[in-house]
């Protein structure tokens, strides 16, 4: 349980940076639903790092293959096992980091925790991981595709450092077109030259990812743990360098009356529920209302820098350390796909739990 | 699992704020530690509306009985049941309610998904059923002090609506002075102003508490999704009104460097690790370092105001609403003491985790 | 974990025989489902001891109370719980067995592995935990009732020591006839006279229950570990004292040949599935066939008797121990309405899981 | 978790008889301990078909390879996936199958569930999946040498068919010496005649092994559902074929009286508990006692046989079933291996659970 999330449909992750292979296992998945390879490759290929300056030049095929649970190129309701294997393992890299702890990496937990670790790039703690939580959200989205057409995921970044984007020129289809999935064609070209100045600096920055769920019935989630913004707390906050999430105003709610945060409700022309505002970002009492789902979270920066840090190695002795590895200045770009694939695990998670204790579709009637 | 938290020391809470009683079961209780309802009522009375002008006028006694789980003053090891009896029931204050959905509620959500809901009071959604949390943590607490006696785990308010403390002058006395829990005398003095205005027009303000654990020892979490900041992100935003997590830095690490980001590590006197400063809240790689373990969240304001709000009826027709129980201008106040009892049940649950996978206390050593 | 069942149903038993109460949390409850007491009420009367000469003398009225998760007589999708008081505690009957582990009894193994037991009535290890599950197994049943109205559930005995039924004059009407929940009305007079000479003696005596579960439909199971089989095997092995379970044709399908135990295959008048027979008990490959399900359970004799028995001391002096409290000379009686309720959990948490993975109904379609 | 088991020690099983491969992800690993492919592969190779004539002359090498989880021949603490690659793949042998669902096996309810099912081989449903449960239990056993290095597992056929084993001639070391692991160098040489008959007659026959868990410390379960014997039935229970699990006299223990089956207690020479006999099993109250830990599992005649046997089609036309495939007449001796490995890995886990709520070793004292 200390490597797997989800209820239901639960996804094990598994696999170090450079050991032979990492993947995800995936029990609870539903029988019937279309699956090749290459429908999760799309995925995986959003994330792969060494598309553009931006992200680090490691280059790894990424290529998932699916092991189990398909037949004929439909699932058949028992464990799909996505496997991706480690090829470019240049473990030279990172040398000298088996003896010292770098500042702010799962260096010195890791092995004060389970006093072994596998140093080569990062082992376990590896953004490496996420690739296959992107696989595991590549079948996600494929059965929620088959069970619930209308749900669609979408995430972009809000912030890199010091820059925001500007909400009054917020494009969705901008969000494709630039290397950072910013939907503020202008706040694309800022951010090019502030990373690449960093990048030049050998330094880092930070970053805030926004994730919108279209689409989703009104009724997932349950009290008091299972609440949807719970798991899609825990979700975000699992993924490597998270320290922040927020549903709907987050953290800015702390300054809102209770007048301003109220979403109002009214009757739409289709005699359902319409709302004046999303204050709530969708989820009410932990279920949600059918409105956009909005979770956001913040990306630190990575610790891997060029700048020396001061730092300790195993045997106690002060040391300084500079990472000389591939690494990224902004490691929020590629925790878009992340967290776009860790909310569709949820969302089909608690799609699924809604149906084992309440049957199909929402249950109160409104009119 | 729908309303349990934990993976060893498991919390099972039940009960509306209306029906009979209401309480939580806890499974995993380690044997032989000293256990009486005074201690656990001790922290009950933290949290205990109607002690001043700024909480809801309820008045519950919140007795809290054990009815399970310990024999002759010390726990047994089997499950402890904390029940907490409904006592004062004005049901007829919230009879407009069942009929209207108030605007920011659970209401609406709950009749979607269940086709049925107890309005009294919020049912299941009130914030009266994280009594059940706070006896839970009352619990979790003496079993960390029988086994790691040197954890402390403190909460306190830093904002208000638009006020936030000044932590120059942060004093960790001055939190049991005030009736804000706030660790700043003169930010007491101003809210109480603030929220007395609020108050007197029937408003409410949101908040953000924080809770800091200090002496939890190093190696508590597992990567990747029993990660400890992952299990207190879940076990916050699972509290009532949360709508934001942070660890350490929080949202606010997106605006950081890598340079600006880096806890340094140095050797201390003792020969073990200190750390230059804490923007990781003492947390890496899911793991905990051994520093102070920081989480912040954001509670939203109550939507029990007195102006009436637009909303519809189940019938579907438009109505507005106004809440005239009795209420709490600022529900972050009384989430004080929750935070703090998710925190002790997070951290025992880990700790106990911690000693089932690698055995007492970290296992990798420096020097 | 511990002291918990189920999937997505998920009951967990708190309490002691001898402590203020006992009773079961019930999380999963599919909401809408009408729900009083009186209905639970009907099976705890059918296991309550003391209703004739065969069974313990202790006069528990045991009324159960449902303390949350029932608004107006519908279950509301919120947690259950389930509460029995305890009101005759006698505990002077069992002064003596404080200090002396009972043969064959919980006594020795709670004391090793807790340090701590509380000896009144046998505390948690206590026939009398099984309260909790009956009453668990009424709500199931209703919920069952709503959900899959063609479900029943019948329990009984074939065995009492070295008296068996006899198969050829089962009879279903006669299980409610006689003290025994024997469908064989001769095997019933023979019984009695049996058991009324062991229970002179203070003696004890082993015995086998079956249950039958009629109606369920195709499809409910899943490989690998969540068999349907699997959990029946878990849920009667779970009860206090029985040491074995058989599916269907059980420890004798080691007698048999591959040709002996084939469930021919042929097609029935509805143009659906019909067997010839049913050594399977109606599950292949851990999933349902449609047939009746067959479980069956053995009892051990009670360790409580009048006989002297050898035993130690906690302080490890040699002692002998008698069982003057009051007990049932062949527990297996009331282990039939336990195994009952435990076939009524399996069977409606299997159906929720069903629903969540694959929907409603079974998929696969014969013709 | 339909795929999963065990509570800290957590074996999550994937893959299908004749897709790419299979394999355990197994989760909550204690780090620091001793692996190696070989250790594992001592295990497989025990169970391995094809190596004598009573076995199926399926001929895979069953190579495990470990993916992940170790670093230089030591376990982290992470997740450790084993796969085994299927490289004899004869499905041709299997082609009639897709269509006629065989009698007694999984075919026909694996259909009515998923609507879709693999028929290469059984797919998921085929015994093949247990090599991933040997391989996982090898790993068990590897821990659980370097955390409580006293315990000894060993498993041993008891009965084929009419065929039982003469207790008076029980010879541990006999059991390795023949094809059968029977203890009884007589019971060998008859069933090896008997077993011959069957296999040339195109028959099978079930089969009755007895697992016994040597060394474990008093102490190792939990009241209720986490009892040790309830996750050894599960366990048992869940392996194909399987249908009856017994602990300690098992469904014997019916027709004895309390006077016959109480195993008294002495102090032993070195002041601990000896017991006069064992016909618990080792376990009371679901707790360990610190004897030997005895459970026993029959296992069904394959349905795979060479006698025609009506059954449908999937369109729902009458048709005959003959199993031309590799088969094993008896499938209970490959069971013995599988048996020991589910054994290790439930006593592996409940080490752990019993190291998390209570501490390193038994806590309560004699004398």
């Amino acid at each position: 349980m200390m490597n797997a999330f989800g209820h239901i449909f639960r996804v094990t992750t598994w696999g170090e940076s450079h050991g032979p292979a990492l993947g995800a296992t995936v029990d609870g998945v539903p029988p019937g639903v279309k699956l090749e390879a290459d429908m999760l490759q799309h995925w995986l290929d959003k994330r792969k790092p060494g598309q553009n300056k931006y992200t680090t030049q490691r280059r790894e095929p990424d290529a998932v293959k699916i092991l189990s649970g398909v037949y004929e190129g439909q699932t058949t309701g028992t464990p799909v096992q996505l496997m991706i294997e480690n090829t470019d393992q240049r473990s030279k890299d990172y040398g000298d980091i088996a003896e010292k702890f770098r500042p702010g990496h799962a260096d010195i937990t890791y092995w004060l925790k389970y006093g072994i670790r596998d140093p080569r790039g990062g082992g376990r703690s590896s953004a490496r991981e996420t690739a296959a939580r992107v696989a595991a959200g590549g079948l996600a989205r494929e059965v929620l595709a088959a069970l619930a057409p209308g749900i669609e995921i979408k995430g972009y970044m809000t912030r890199m450092g010091v820059h925001e984007i500007d909400r009054s020129r917020f494009d969705w289809d901008e969000i494709e077109r630039n290397p950072f999935w910013v939907p503020d064609a202008q706040a694309a070209e800022t951010w090019a030259g502030y990373l690449n100045g960093l990048r030049k600096a050998g330094s880092s920055v930070g970053a805030i990812c926004e994730v919108v769920i279209k689409g989703a019935p009104a009724g997932l989630g349950a009290p008091i743990y299972a609440k949807l913004d719970t798991d899609l707390a825990a979700a975000m906050m699992s993924i490597n360098a998270v320290k922040g999430v927020e549903i709907g105003e987050g953290m800015a709610a702390a300054m809102l009356t209770g007048e301003e945060n109220a979403d109002e409700i009214y009757i739409g022309d289709d005699g359902q529920p319409v709302y004046s505002s999303n204050h709530a970002g969708g989820i009410l009492g932990g279920i949600s209302t059918g409105q956009d789902i909005v979770v956001r979270f913040a990306v630190k920066p990575t610790s891997s820098i060029l700048t020396p840090r001061k730092t300790i190695t195993r045997s106690g002795e002060p040391a300084e350390v500079i990472t000389k590895g591939r690494h990224d200045p902004c490691v929020g770009i590629r925790a878009v796909p992340v967290g776009e694939a860790m909310a569709a695990c949820v969302v089909l998670d608690h799609l699924l739990l809604h149906r084992a204790q309440v049957g199909d579709g929402p249950r109160g009637t409104i009119g």
